[in-house]
């Protein structure tokens, strides 16, 4: 077992134990709760969350609460987004969703469980944090999760086909909000300057919207490549898509250049922190899977889409 | 206009401004939120925090803040209640239920958005407030909001019928809970005595089983005093309700035996704080209705149903 290894199992225990079910906890949920809390996803949010947090000093017990905090809201989302009031999903790491097994209702009631803990976890990460400005920081906690970020982002995608608005403001609601809270609010919470936090920002801009094309180009890509049989699950669902919107080839070429100017901020950054080395590592991941499209992009029949 | 009434104005207003919809926010959910913050309810609980607070010497400003943060959670929960596929309502203080016009994924982000806002506000009444053990208000509300309360009692109504477990726990969950935040933590940020929790802890209890006797009571002869015609809600939904479990006489009774144990309560606790006399003015409204329920139970076509 590598050090990686011990970190992701010391990690998928955390996302396991903070949420501890009581005895008496009704049967049904506590198995739909168990269910969510047995199975981590990646685990690389928290992962990112622990590294900035202990780089700017953050003792290690308050950078656990709020790396496990942030995952607990990410999987809420998810959860939400899969009912068949939303995306509709079936699926979500290779098991039945969550609503699937145990109905909406259970669903429902996981989810807000999983919310009410988050709050409480990420308020005693703040409260335990000294020399911080305790308010600002749980401001931007609430800013982001609620009417001006994740929510807005999530009804932006809901109503996408009845809008048209642009894709990009769904995206900063939907998938930009989280990644802000997970580069920025460690580093918040140890203290970073002002410009440090700027630069997180941005980072978390130019990443997330990245991350969304990168989605938006494998679900058409991959619907195109299976003979077109099966539609793009966006166009079915007339969710927004940068890849429907300005065509594959477009897509790539914004992908690229979200890529090279997060790169340009992300060097003003480590010359500053040298010790934020973790996101040189989301950075190669992402540009991998840039590549990758952007060969698939090119290959006559999903270039054919475009 | 009297000052209750500018009292219930003054709150109304707060319960529509303490959740601010930013201009960029997507019309169908700012459309959603914007019919819920522009209808509240009576507003009793708030009305209670803002006086059993003020008693307390907690500031006008910290006090709001808490007693709308409450309602918000309140009114989150009844939009959950009413979707589909937990209670399937379709009106609710007179007009359609959000869910029935905005959908379940409107009703569920607008309820989102409230518990954001919620967290946010009771988290600024608490660290505005001196003196007092911010962790300990902190985990209160947390406890009760989640697996410990609100969310178990919620899993428990739901799935009571396939469980068979007692109405006592369903209803200590699903109204108690609420009831407790509404009396408790108001005291608690004025510093309240232990002693002085404890009784509003016994009231909170004695006075959340009554109601929900009474509703359960409501459910049932409202039905059976329609000629047999409307079926008790509750039995057909599979919900707790006393007086399904007991028969209507066992639950009047156990409904006066509580509503005796919570005077007992009162009358020590307004020995020490006399300020709170607002629980009286509530003491008299439960008994009324109470006094009517009896009445109504004693007439034949209602007592036939026991």
């Amino acid at each position: 077992m590598g050090p990686d290894d011990l970190q992701t199992s010391r990690l998928s225990r955390a996302f396991r134990d903070f949420l501890p079910l009581p005895a008496k906890l009704e049967p049904h949920l506590k198995e739909a709760l168990g269910r969510v809390l047995d199975n981590p996803g990646s685990l690389i949010r928290p992962e990112i969350v622990l590294q900035i947090g202990l780089d700017y000093g953050v003792l290690e017990n308050t950078v656990l609460d709020l790396a496990i905090g942030l995952e607990y809201f990410h999987t809420a989302s998810l959860l939400f987004d899969d009912l068949p009031a939303m995306d509709d999903a079936v699926e979500r790491r290779g098991m039945p969703c969550v609503h699937v097994e145990f109905g909406d209702a259970g669903a429902i009631l996981a989810a807000l469980a999983l919310v009410n803990r988050a709050y409480a976890l990420v308020w005693r990460a703040v409260a335990n944090t000294n020399h911080i400005d305790h308010a600002r920081a749980l401001t931007y906690l609430e800013q982001h999760l609620g009417v001006d970020g994740l929510l807005n982002g999530q009804s932006l995608d809901l109503h996408f086909a009845s809008r048209k608005t642009d894709c990009k403001a769904a995206a900063i609601g939907k998938t930009v909000s989280l990644i802000r809270l997970t580069l920025v609010l460690p580093a918040m919470l140890g203290g970073a300057s002002v410009l440090e936090l700027q630069l997180l920002e941005r980072i978390s801009l130019f990443w997330g919207l990245s991350y969304q094309i990168v989605d938006d180009l494998k679900d058409v890509l991959q619907s195109s490549s299976e003979s077109g049989k099966t539609p793009s699950r966006d166009l079915f669902l007339g969710r927004p898509n940068f890849a429907l919107a300005v065509g594959i080839k477009g897509a790539v070429e914004r992908l690229q250049r979200l890529i090279t100017l997060g790169d340009r901020m992300l060097d003003r950054l480590t010359l500053l922190r040298p010790g934020l080395t973790c996101l040189r590592h989301l950075r190669s991941e992402l540009g991998e899977e840039a590549v990758e499209l952007t060969q698939f992009a090119c290959e006559p029949v999903a270039g054919g889409v475009a």
